[in-house]
């Protein structure tokens, strides 16, 4: 098997530490028992410094051997095409992974990191909050129905789904039992944990050098 | 072959028709000589009427044979993996397409979209501006470089692509001449012309129905 190289930052301030997007290919590693490497580009300078390797300035980017791919959501995809243990193999159970997993990037987090961009940028009426929370009802009332969001059973579409809804921010915004239990439900899994664990040992071990 | 049905409204109002995001898919199986036929969910009442085919209340949705799959993007890379013109086999120029469909829907539209969202809503000045000059200008970059954003070749990433950035407000967002030079290469090719004028002609049709 190729060597798997999941690519961040050499550091990042306090406040994005356990959510910086590698975190996503670390977890879906974890899940499907894939060994991988984490390498780092510099913080300081990333809106130019690494722009052959992802073209937005942006973290995380994977190597699989020769192949490289950039997104979080495109490399959460490669890795689930590779273990079936995020994405199942009969094409009725691909295809409601593949819909949820952009769903999630599309649907969800199309409405939540800008109104969350403006949030911390003192916009909080941003006329961005009524279209958000009509997005985050409707996934309530799925939520409401059932555990996983595709397949009946775990799949990385609920990986990057409570990926993108445990913001804190967007946890508390209104009120979602199936969507909270959800979070709780997804992020409890080990594998979730060791990535987290994993990501905030990485930067602190980065303050550490900085010292 | 299973037969595709591409989901779409009965009928919009004036302004979205053209960018109504049937035509994604339609255009993907105008390129890929894929047969389809498109049916119809009503526009009024879309927020509750059909949730259970798209639990937002959006379209298009798709049928191949027993599977459905909504969300555009996800519609769009189902066929890509059905089509070689549209996605390349090899797995790198497979990782390529997929990496950039991605970041069409969430490195260029997550903020294209609301930042677009927020000025018909009277919000011009709403924050996103900036972020979105940041993200296009990368975007220009790039395609100062190349001609086609994955393999060196039309793929179903610039067809994506190009629907994101043809959008008036968005296409008339400061001055980028190689990204106006590819959507005006993309938005060209006969396929997209077809997919156009069937979306036009459906809405015409239904406009006649009601009088």
């Amino acid at each position: 098997m190729n060597e798997l190289i999941i690519w961040t930052f050499d550091w990042v301030p306090q406040m994005p530490r356990g959510f910086v997007r590698d975190l996503r290919l670390r977890w879906a590693c974890e899940e499907a028992g894939l060994p991988h490497t984490v390498r780092t580009v510099p913080f300081d300078g990333r809106e130019t410094n690494h722009l052959a390797q992802q073209p937005f300035g942006q973290v995380p980017f994977l190597n699989d051997g020769a192949l490289q791919i950039f997104e979080s959501g495109a490399g959460l995809l490669h890795l689930a095409r590779k273990a079936e243990k995020l994405m199942p193999r009969d094409p009725v159970g691909e295809a409601e992974t593949l819909q949820w997993v952009v769903a999630a990037l599309n649907s969800i987090e199309m409405v939540t990191v800008p109104w969350w961009f403006m949030k911390i940028s003192g916009k909080e009426d941003s006329g961005l909050a009524s279209w958000m929370g009509m997005r985050l009802q409707h996934l309530e009332n799925v939520l409401r129905e059932r555990e996983w969001l595709a397949a009946d059973r775990f799949t990385a579409a609920d990986l990057l789904m409570a990926d993108v809804l445990r913001v804190p921010d967007v946890r508390s915004f209104g009120s979602r039992p199936a969507t909270e239990a959800f979070i709780t439900r997804v992020t409890g899994r080990p594998a979730f944990k060791k990535a987290y664990a994993d990501q905030m040992a990485h930067f602190a071990a980065a303050d550490e050098k900085q010292v």
